[in-house]
C-alpha cells in the first residue's frame, strides 16, 4: 500500500498525495477467490487506475472538478491469495482506521464479498446505517454450497447485522426463490429490474440518514459492462446508472462510504468496462464526497 | 444424440433425464453452411449448454422454476457438414417424432435455415399454424444468388406453405425492397424496427391459435448480441426482448414449438451472447411450456 | 487514390465507378497521429469498406436504394505518417477539388482532426456554412498540451473561422470546464448528453442553410461503438443516431458535406463498430445526397 | 471477379493490372462449408490481400522483387454459399482457362477441398503431374461421415486420379490409421512430422517434373499459425516452411501451379497468420514463377 | 461427477462409459483460488473435454488408438469455491478410491496445487514413488506470503514427504534463489531450461520405478501455450514436449498416475492451448496406460 | 515523470526509489506517431511495468537478483502527441542528463524512432560508440515517403553519424533492396535471419568497446511476440534472444545504454509480449549493468 515511500503502483487521476489532508480514501481490494463463475476481478482496481488517466477532470453532469475534492489513493490492500477469511479481516482493519480518522472509505473490488467487512467497519461507527445496493443479483444467500464466505452472501450477512429493513436493493434480476421470499418476509426493500424510478421514491425516506452505497457493476446490462464475472442480460444502461448516482448526490442522504465491485477486465477486449468504472467513480467522488 | 447411453456432451441446466416423461424436447442444430457472411453458429448450442450451468433456476420475471417444467435435452442432431439438403431432412425427421409424441420442440441454431424443416414438421400436425418471427432480417428471399437453400429464405418458404397471412415478423430492419413489397402484396405482417408495442397489438388477434415462435438473436442490437453472423445496428435491447417473451407467455396463444438461432460465439469475447441466449431460453421454457 | 487505373483497394458497396458522373465523393483520411489516448482509427476506412459488402443496398428507413445515388469512392487520401500539418494540407487540397466540382464530400476518419481541413475547404465555397456536430467530446481546445494540431481542437478551430454561433454540438458529455464556458460566452450551441430531441428543436432554425455534418462515432455509447479511441459511457444508442440522421434528411437543411470519424476497429473484436459505421454511412448517403 | 471494370475489392500488393501480360494468376476461393471443425477460412483471401500492402516488395531470401514477376490478381471466384458441388465446378472451370492460357494458377483458400478441382484442372494439361503436399493432416479419406465432398478428402481424390505414387505429403501428424495404411499399401509418400529434411531427399527424384504444390497453413505449428480451422500442435516453424519453399525454388522441379489454404483470420487476434500467409505467398511467387 | 445417472457434462473423446471396466480414470480439478497472478484454470477441464471431440483417435507417434485403452471420464470433482483446504481434501479422497481400485488417476487442472493431494494419495499406495515434474517454475516454496496452500508450493510439499531425491524437475526457468539452493542442498534433481535431453539421461536410472508425472502446461513456451496463468518466455516447443512424453512411454518406468495442469482458456483466443492440452492427454493416455 | 513527488504511475519491479544512488535509469518513450503500419506501442512502457510485478526477482540464467543492481525508474518522458520532431528533442535532452550523470540509460519504446535521439545523446559522450541492433527490419531508409522522421530510418541516421562500420545488425529479414546495397557498400554489418551464431563471431571484435544495444521486439518471431506493430514471420525464438542477451553479458563489451522497443500490447490478447519484454529487460539489467 501507499503509506510508505516506496509505493510503486498507479494511483487514480487527481488523487491527493497526502493522506492526512484528504476527506476520502480510495483503495483496491483485489480478491476474487470465492466467485462461483468467472474470476478476474482481482485486476479491476489496477486497470481502473490505469485508464483513469484518460478521464476528464471536470464533470459536466455535476459542474465540479476533481481538484475540488481531496481524496487519497491508498493503493491496494495486500490480501492473501486463496484465503477469504484472512482477506476479509485485513480489509476490515484497514477500513476501521479510515473511518476512525473521519474519512470516507471508497472501495474498488474485487468480488462483492469484499464489501462485507467494509460495511461492517462503517456500521461500527454509524449505527443508524442504511445500505443502498445496486446489483443484478440478490447476494442474499446464507452460504454457497456450504461455504459461508462467498460472493453470493454479503448482502445477507450485513442485513443480518443492521436489520433487513435498512437494506435497499435496486436493479435485481436474478436470485433464488428463497432469497426473494426471505427479503419479503423480513421487510427488506428490493426493486426488481429497475433502479432510477424506484430510487427516486426511496431517497426522500432516507433523507438525513447515514448511507453506504455498494454498486456491483453487473447491475449494468452486459452491453454496457461486459467485463464482469457474471453477465446477466436485461440490465440498465450506463446512462441510467449515472442518473442514479446524480440522484443520490442531489438527495439529502449522507453518504459515509461506497464501493464499486466486480470489474473483471479480461472479459472486455474493448476496455469499455474499466473506462466506465473510472467515470462512475469520478461521478461518485464528485457527487457524494461533500 | 442423447437417446443412447453413451451420450458424451453437455446438457442444458435442469433438463430432465427422461425423454418419455418430458413435455418438451430441446435439441441443437449445429449447421452454418449456407450463411453468406460470417459462419460460426454451429458452435452455438454447445456453448449455450455450457454456460447454462451458471443460470439461476428461478425466474423473477415469471415466478417459476426450471424444476416446474419437464424438458429433455436430446443433444445435437447429427448433420452432414456442407450438405444443407440432407441436413434439413435429418432435422425434419427428428422433429416429426417429437411432435408426434405430443411434445414441444425447442430448437437451438445454427443458422436460421434450420427453422424451416422444424416449422414444416410442426405444420404437418397443426394446420392452423401461425408463425411469430423476431429478426433483424426479412429472410423472405426465394433464393440467394441461385441457391434455394439459404439462411435468407426460411420465412419465405414457410410463408408459401402456411400462407403469408399467417406469418408475423417483428423487429425487421434489413431486406431487399422486393421482399417488403412481396410481404405487403401478400398480406404478411411486418413490424419494422420495433417488437414489443406491435406485438401487444397482434397477440390478441392470435388468442387460441397454435403458434410457432422463431427468434433470430440478431433481432437484438449488436450491443446486446455481438456474437452473431450478421450484426445490424438499430436493434432492440435484451430488456425489450425479455418483455416480449413474457408478453407472449401472458397472452392466450398456444406455443406449440419455438427456437432461438444464429448464436455464433466466436465473435463475442465476453460470452455475453451465449449467456443471454441461455437466459432467453430459460424464460421461453418457463413462460411457454405449460 | 483511385483516380489512376491501378487502384488496388476496396471500395464502398455500390459506389459509382465514374468520378465525373457522381454527385458525391467518398474518401478515407487514415490519420491517427495526434490522438492522446488510443490510436488505430487509421484502419477505419479500409475496414468500413470491407464490411460494406454485407450491407443491404436498400434502406427500409428511407425507402431508397444505393443505386438511386451516384457516389464515387476515391479511396484513401495518401497522408504522410506522423506529420499532421502536411496531412491536413493534403486533405484540404483534395476536398477543395471535390467541392469546386460541385460534388458533396463524404469523409471517413481517421481521428477527428481530419474534419478541420474538410470544413475549411467547404467553408471557402459556402460562406453561410453551419456545422452540426455529434460527439461525446467538445473538441474545443485551442491546443493540447501545447500542440495546436490535435484531435481535441477541430471544432474550436472551425468555430473561430465561421463564428461560434454557427456551430451546433449534440451529445456532448466530456470536456474541460473552460471549453463549456467559452462556448457559452461565445454563443455556440451545445446540447449536453442528448441528440435527437434538441436536434428536432434546432433543425427548423437551420432550414435552407448550407450545413456540414461531422459525426464522431463516440457520440454513441461504448455499448454501441466499442471500436473507437476514447470510450465514454452515458452515450446514445445506434437507434437514436439513426433517427437523428433521418431527422436531418427530412428537415429543410442543405447538407453540403459530411463525415464519420474515429472508428478504430482493433478495439472491437465483434466488428460491430465497422458494421454500424457502414450502415450509418449508407443512411447518410441515401438521406442527405439529394 | 476482376475481369470486368467494376471490380471493387483489394488486390495483392504489386499484382499486375493486366491479365493478358501476366505469367501467373492469383485468385481466392472463399469456401468453408464442408469443414468439420471451425469455419472461417472464407475470409482468408480478402484479409491476406489487405495486409499484403504492408509487405516489403523485396525478398532478402531470394534477392528478387515483386516487380520482377508479372502476376495478375483476379479477385475471388464467386462461389454459391453452402453448395460444395457447384463451388468445385466453378473453380475447375476458372482454373482450366488459366491453365489453357499457359499461366500458373495461384490459389488462396478457403478450406482444403478447393485444391481438388484446381489439381484436376492442372492434371488435364500436365499428365505427368506430381503433387507436393504440406499439411498437418492426411486428407486421405474417401468421405467424411458419408459426404464425399469434404475438407478431409482432397488428397485422396487427386491421388486416385494421378496415382498415389505421384503424391508426396510432408509434415503430416494426424489422420486415421486406415489412411496411413492405404498410403503405405499404395506407394504414396508420407513424411510424418517433418518437412525440410525429407523434402531435400525427395526433390532430386522430382527434377524436371511438373509439380503442383498445395500448402495447408496448419502444417505450421499453432504457435506460428493460430488462425486456422484445426490447430494441431507439434508442427513446424515458419522459418522451416520458408526454407522449404526456398528449397523447392532452388530444385529442378517445374512448379505449374500452387496454393495456400485454410487461413481463418478470426481465430488470430494478432493477425500474424494472415501476415505470414502474405509473406509465404510472396516467397512462393518470387521463387516458383520463373 | 459422473457416477450418478444424471451427469450432465461433456466427457473426453472415446472415454469408456463404464468405471468398473476401466484401467484409468480421468477427472477435472477446477480450482484456481490460490494463484497469485492470473486465475482462470478452473475452466481448463471443461474446455479440454469440449475440444477433444476434434481429436483424431489414432496417434501416428505411437501407432495406437484410443479404443485400445479403457479410461473412464469421471467429470469434475466438486470443489468448494475459495476454500483450498477443503478442496484438497475432496481431491485426496477421490483419488484414494481410484488408486485403491487399482486404476491409474489422470488429472486435469486447475492450478498446480491440485497435484499435491493426488501425489499424496498415490504415495500412500506406492511407497517407492518418484515424481517427474515438467514446469517453468520450481513450485518449491514452503508458503506464499504466509499462505501454506498456494500454487507455488506443491512440489516442495510432496518432496518433503517422499524425499527430495525422488523428485525430478525439468524445464525450470523461474524461481527464488532460495528454492534452487534448497533443491541443491537436498539432492533434488532440477534440469534448468531443457526437458528432452536431460530426461533421456534420467529415465534409465528410473527404470522399473513407480512414477507419477505432473505437467504444468507453462513448461511450454508462451508461443505454444498462451492460455495459462503465468506466461514465461524461453520455454520448450510442443514438439519437444510430445517427444518427452514418448520418451517416457518407451522407457521402463511404470507410470502410476499423471496430470496436466494450469490450462486457463480465457487468455488464448485461438484455443490452441486447450487443443494442445487435449492432444497431450491423448498421447499420455496412449503411451503411459499399459 | 517521477522526479517530483506527485508521480502517480507504476514503476518496474525492484526499481530503486532514489535517482542519485542509482547506476542506471529506466524510462518510457510512449511515442508511436510515425509508424506506417499498426500503432499502439505508446502503451508498451506502462503495460511492461504493470506485468513486471509478476516477475521473479532472481535470474536462474545469470544467478543474480534485481536487488543486486540499483536502477531508477523515471517513469515516461512526456511527449507531445503527433509531433515527432519535438518528441525526439525531449528524449534527447532527458538522456543527455542521464548520461552526463554517469548513469546507464535504459529505454522502453514506443516505436523504433525513439532510439535515435538516445543513441545520439550517448554518442556525444562515447565517441568510439558501436551499435548492436536486433531487428526484423533494416530501418536504414533516409526517409519514408518523404518524411525524414520515421520508424523506418533510425539506424540509417545514427549510422550516418557514427559511421556505418560501427553498426552491427542481427536477425534482419525485411528491407528494401537499396537498404541492403547501401549497407554492403558502406561496410555496415548485417547478419540476415540469425542472431546468436553471428553475434558470437562479432562480439570478440568488440571487446573493450563502448556499445549501445537496441532491440526491436519484432526480431522475435510473431509466435513469440505477437504484440508488435509489424509482425514478420521467420524470426528467432525467445530462447535464442535470451541466449543472445547472455552472450553479450559474458563478452567483454561495455554496454553504456540499451533499449527495447515496439511492444504494442493491444495485438496480443494473451499478454505474452509484455511479459516477455519484462523478462528480457530483467535479463538485460542483470547482465549488462555492472
Amino acid at each position: 500500500m501507499r503509506f510508505d515511500e516506496t509505493y510503486a503502483g498507479n494511483v487514480f487521476i487527481k488523487s491527493h498525495p497526502n493522506y492526512e489532508e484528504s476527506k476520502a480514501v480510495l483503495y483496491g481490494m483485489p480478491m476474487d477467490w470465492t466467485v462461483s463463475y468467472r474470476p478476474g476481478s482481482r485486476f479491476g482496481p489496477a486497470r481502473i487506475r490505469e485508464v483513469s488517466i484518460g478521464l476528464e477532470e471536470y464533470s459536466l453532469y455535476l459542474d465540479r472538478e476533481l481538484d475540488d475534492v481531496k481524496f487519497f489513493d491508498a493503493g491496494d490492500i495486500p490480501l492473501p491469495f486463496g484465503n477469504p477469511e484472512k482477506s476479509l479481516k485485513e480489509i476490515k482493519e484497514f477500513v476501521r482506521k479510515v473511518v476512525a480518522a473521519g474519512k470516507v472509505p471508497i472501495g474498488m473490488g474485487g468480488e462483492h464479498l469484499v464489501s462485507l467487512p467494509v460495511m461492517e467497519a462503517v456500521y461500527e461507527k454509524y449505527n443508524d446505517l442504511a445500505i443502498i445496493h445496486f446489483d443484478a443479483h440478490t447476494d442474499l444467500r446464507t452460504d454457497y454450497e456450504g461455504e459461508p464466505y462467498s460472493h453470493a452472501t454479503p448482502i445477507r450477512k450485513i442485513a443480518d447485522q443492521i436489520g433487513p429493513k435498512n437494506v435497499y436493493s435496486f436493479g435485481i434480476r436474478s436470485g433464488l426463490k428463497e432469497e426473494f421470499e426471505w427479503a419479503k418476509e423480513n421487510g427488506m426493500h428490493i426493486s426488481p429490474f429497475e433502479v432510477l424510478e424506484p430510487l427516486k421514491k426511496v431517497l426522500p425516506t432516507l433523507a438525513g440518514r447515514n448511507v453506504y452505497v455498494t454498486i456491483d457493476i453487473d447491475v449494468l446490462d452486459p452491453a454496457h459492462a461486459p467485463g464482469t464475472g457474471t453477465v446477466d442480460c436485461g440490465g440498465i444502461t450506463s446512462k441510467e446508472l449515472l442518473a442514479s448516482i446524480h440522484e443520490i448526490a442531489r438527495s439529502g442522504v449522507n453518504v459515509v462510504g461506497f464501493d464499486l465491485v466486480e470489474v473483471a477486465p479480461i472479459y472486455d477486449h474493448s476496455e469499455m468496462t474499466v473506462n466506465t468504472a473510472a467515470k462512475l467513480l469520478r461521478e461518485m467522488i464528485l457527487g457524494w464526497v461533500k
